[in-house]
């Protein structure tokens, strides 16, 4: 049989409306992934509604009883609650499934996976359906696994400065609408997205407030970045804000390394790995920041340097499109690992 | 003789027409001190203007030999240029200076001052200089020293959000301006006080890049808040990461104390210490946010929790109003301890 990945695709995207959606269709475009046949579906409100694929108009459907059949993968970007529902029944008609939702991702038999950082566990995807990690995950996984394989991880310290877009269209639109507001010298409306005012503001609060006053946005970045990484003993400790930015994630990361890696080691590792650049020029005002994700496909890593208050001690700052390689870009990537395992 | 906190100081205000100089003239209004005379100044540019304080308007002048003549205190905000140049000769003709610039932070014989944490050191100010700390050391030694006293300092890990009034009115008005302009679909200008674009984006760099790879704010952060808090060699990194929020300095704090505090022990340390408000009730989303700020003399802190990652582990958040307790606040406090100690 021809290995799949010769094969065009037949693709289901399930939340093909929303802003995770449409940037799949985006990225399979920038990728140039052969698809044969593409099936958007999306909640009964948005169906009838066209997306523009390639050269075609595609007709958005509701999803029903037989909608993946003869698709090879769905990749579903629909939240929790759709993914529980109709991921097992896309599994029930043959199709393999990436979720894009955290709705499996604590599952021990759904291995978690950033593509260039463990793609091999999606062989092992023993029910067929692989998670898509949150994209602070993502990101922390992309420029920690080569410092662990170059020198142990010791221990994590990891702030977060987090997009509106995390929240989707929505989000995005709730701030600028804020923002707007505010500069018009009109007090905003209550906030229905964010729990307080995000225009010029920072929230300390992503997510809902779990045990110990965590809240589950950190307590996701703790518990996937050990899943990924597998190092379930990995000491991480994570604070998780909101700031007023409308694309792009960042994080500020202070690292002890088990063995001596440096700051020139750490820049060498990152350097060649895969999925991340490496943005690192201090004296010319170079550094990642959510300006410069634009459509990046990789994370930028940057502020590379020794933290000399600890031993073997590195501090870095990475920013991701969460929109792109934090959500859609490696589902499209976990979907083309999927179809080469049903080779 | 009479002590001089019952006797209505004389006081110059050396950089009286910048943020920080019109809030001093705020804070001095607020805390009702006793103020029998006050003398503005700032650049010739600025000479001739008038500023209203309590029932008066003050005419602004341009220093000058003499200037300080009769003055028991001076407060500098007015840049390291203007401090080294003119706080000696403040000091010549017997006024006591408080320096709300890096000039003299650095200098073993200068103290560096928060008032609620070791206001004591005032009194050894043997130049008859202290320097007001930056708002960022300021707050963290406000949230460090209750835990310090209750149960050692082992470890500290800050990743801070910088507003933009850190650069004062210049700054507040480039990050108007480029975010009216991106609402309204036009390209901003080229930044001329921050290094990129500020508005809906964040810039890992606060101040100029020095040896290692940090900024100065982030040796800032280290050795003053070692300064301050007399323990010289407090583990301690920082990265320092400029918003888009106008006023309101925060900062997300792991910590690792070397006795056992927990979170409820840590909480009832930070809620009797003084220069510190707890805002900590997540159920009810409250937290600290520089949209609270307003124009709080206290360092709020919140997000209390522990950090099951390292032994004694806690993590917490604060915010500063960064031109009132971080800078304005501070210098009038250090004034009145300098007027006492010169009794």
């Amino acid at each position: 049989m021809k290995p799949p990945q010769h094969e065009p695709l037949v693709l289901a995207l399930v939340g093909a409306t929303g802003t995770v959606g449409r940037t799949v269709l985006e990225v399979l475009d920038d990728l140039e992934v052969p698809v044969k046949a593409l099936r958007p579906f999306a909640s009964p409100r948005s169906a009838g509604t066209t997306l523009s694929f390639r050269d075609d108009d595609l007709r958005v459907e509701a999803l029903r009883d037989g909608a993946f059949q003869g698709c090879h993968v769905a990749i579903f970007c629909a939240g929790a609650a759709v993914a529980r529902e109709w991921a097992p029944r896309a599994r029930a008609e043959g199709c393999a499934v990436v979720d894009d939702s955290p709705a499996f991702r604590g599952e021990p038999d759904v291995p978690l996976v950033v593509a260039e950082v463990n793609g091999g566990a999606a062989a092992g995807a023993a029910r067929g359906i692989v998670a898509n990690p949150s994209s602070t995950a993502t990101a922390l996984a992309l420029v920690l696994a080569p410092l662990r394989d170059a020198a142990g991880l010791r221990r994590v310290v990891v702030s977060t400065y987090h997009s509106a877009s995390g929240l989707g269209q929505g989000g995005v639109e709730e701030l600028e609408k804020q923002a707007r507001d505010l500069l018009n010298l009109r007090e905003p409306d209550p906030p229905a997205r964010f729990p307080h005012r995000l225009a010029f503001n920072v929230i300390p609060q992503v997510g809902a407030f779990v045990d110990g006053g965590a809240t589950d946005e950190e307590a996701k970045i703790v518990s996937e970045t050990r899943k990924i990484l597998g190092e379930p003993g990995l000491a991480i400790a994570a604070t998780a804000v909101r700031v007023p930015v409308f694309f792009g994630h960042s994080a500020a990361v202070n690292v002890a390394t088990v063995r001596p890696l440096g700051a020139a080691g750490a820049r060498a590792a990152l350097a060649k790995a895969a999925g991340v650049k490496v943005v690192d020029d201090p004296a010319q005002r170079v550094y990642p920041m959510p300006m410069l994700v634009g459509s990046e496909d990789a994370a930028l890593v940057g502020r590379l340097r020794e933290d000399p208050s600890q031993e073997n001690g590195l501090a870095l700052f990475v920013s991701i499109e969460n929109t792109r390689k934090g959500a859609a870009t490696n589902a499209v990537q976990l979907a083309q690992l999927l179809a080469r395992r049903s080779a």
